[in-house]
């Protein structure tokens, strides 16, 4: 296993509570941040997809290169795996969370090459209480991976059930 | 890295065509296959979340332990990866696959825990030739991961561009 990927927050204002002291109410529908950046490497892209998506577009690059993309391109899932690694580190508060009950609109619009650097862009579209559960609530968020020419090359829709700093 | 899962069929029949002469007609709505196992383990559960998911309850074994699962359960992303392998290995044309746009509703309903053996049940809900462009077409499919007690732990629609076998 190689080094987790370096994030660094790209954002000129983050989240007024840091993670460690991040809740429900935190999360005001609006807020737009930035943070990263992993550089995409296609050893890194090949290992991937021998585990977990070996179509020849992701995991040879000999074949790859004679295909329609001209060389190996990033499993969508790593892609998203990559996303990830920066929401959990700077975006998910990191003392209350209470996992996701999915994600919507998963949507790959533009390959994901070696040498690609990918940051990432959150969007809070919606913050809502849970009626059922009134210590905890749902936030929604459009988080997008974007690319070294700041086009956007992947985007969905995240849900996170999150518990209230002050449930009374 | 470690050996990739080894995935065997479980369906009593398969597609017609095998993967290397798998086209857009092949795709029939209706058609359900199952496919599988893959055996998670702790140590994969907790390699992959340090990488790219790295939350406690997924990463750290004895803070999990003391939180609301009782243990390590596996990243949602992580779950997909070992969907998508069978997914891969099974379903998906070696010969006709022109990359996918996208996935959709993506639900995580059960967590996957060490020891957990999943296998993929397919659905193919979908089959719409382009009309922009004629030689390929749309197919939307239904994949489910399924545990041992035969659960549904995570379900998404998945779309694929396919080529056709036959464009005139």
């Amino acid at each position: 296993m190689t080094v987790p990927p370096v994030t660094r927050c790209l954002s000129a204002t983050d989240f007024d509570a840091p993670s460690e002291d991040r809740w429900f109410e935190d999360y005001v529908p609006g807020l737009v941040f930035e943070y990263g950046s992993v550089t995409v490497s296609e050893p890194e892209i090949v290992e991937f997809a021998h585990r977990y998506d070996p179509q020849t577009m992701h995991a040879d690059p000999s074949l790859a290169a004679a295909g329609p993309f001209g060389g190996v391109i990033a499993s969508g899932w790593q892609t998203i795996a990559i996303a990830m690694r920066m929401y959990v580190d700077h975006y998910v508060t990191h003392v209350a969370s209470l996992a996701s009950p999915g994600v919507d609109e998963v949507r790959w619009t533009v390959p994901v090459r070696p040498g690609d650097v990918l940051s990432i862009r959150t969007t809070i579209t919606e913050a809502r209480r849970s009626r059922s559960k009134p210590d905890r609530g749902l936030v929604r968020t459009l988080l997008e991976a974007i690319n070294q020419d700041g086009t956007p090359v992947m985007s969905l829709t995240a849900m996170n059930l999150i518990a209230l700093r002050d449930p009374s």
